[in-house]
């Protein structure tokens, strides 16, 4: 089974793409990963634009069943907020017409599920992608090991 | 010229499509409003989806050339601004895919374009919808009103 994760930005939106397999004891391999970027001179539209039909593609291309994505908890910089909620929305309406699994996960879900405690700081958060993965170093950049995180999320969290 | 108004959010977007005819005296008279609503059963994706299309159909319909969106500003509810947030994300991206001609005007823009100042109030703002339109009564609900009075500022602002 393929699990899409996607931290999503409006300048930077991390996607990682990970393969389960085995049933009694499931081993997770790294399909793909990295970012869909867009540029500050691109009205918002445009950008939105872009994050959809290369999201689109990503979908396509690997055929995940489920997607995990990070759910915005309060912030106190509102403007982000507004933005990044923006760009949430186009990554639920893909994975909504591509028919995913849909599963969303605030950053204290993410920590608790990965290292079992709530108060987790990215460094370990990161430790466990690396692991799980026997991965050398930890994936770059920091908005693509999220994201597959949040992969992992999905996959872990009943 | 038709130009597409729209007051977003997740339960009610509002829409209203006008004509401006005339370029010494230009008149304007209303094609079309009314709301796109969805269910609060529904998931936020599943209505997002709901949105995109009904949105897409009505852009396809009556071909506008330009559109106004509501553009929201600081509010102290955080949730609603996320939501209301995602879907204003997919009337950019609907009118995006369609080529249309984007203004994002704040509440503030939208009472000085209408009405001269910026401290006026949503009756007021429903009076010149009314007067312009040259109607018995202003149009019902609040959220197509609204979305006529966005169509006019996304006609009347240089």
């Amino acid at each position: 089974m393929i699990i899409l994760g996607i931290d999503p930005g409006t300048a930077t939106t991390g996607f990682g793409l990970i393969k389960k397999t085995g049933k009694q004891n499931p081993e997770y391999e790294i399909v793909d990963f990295g970012v869909i970027s867009t540029l500050k001179t691109d009205s918002d539209a445009k950008r939105l634009q872009i994050l959809f039909s290369d999201l689109t593609a990503l979908i396509k291309k690997y055929k995940p069943h489920k997607i995990g994505v990070e759910k915005l908890f309060f912030t106190s910089n509102q403007t982000t907020a507004m933005t990044v909620s923006q760009a949430r929305g186009i990554v639920l309406l893909a994975s909504q017409q591509a028919g995913l699994e849909i599963s969303e996960f605030t950053p204290l879900q993410i920590k608790n599920t990965l290292c079992g405690y709530g108060r987790a700081d990215k460094k370990q958060i990161q430790t466990v992608v690396q692991q799980t993965f026997k991965l050398k170093n930890v994936p770059k950049p920091d908005d693509a090991a999220d994201a597959l995180a949040i992969a992992l999320c999905a996959a872990w969290r009943k």
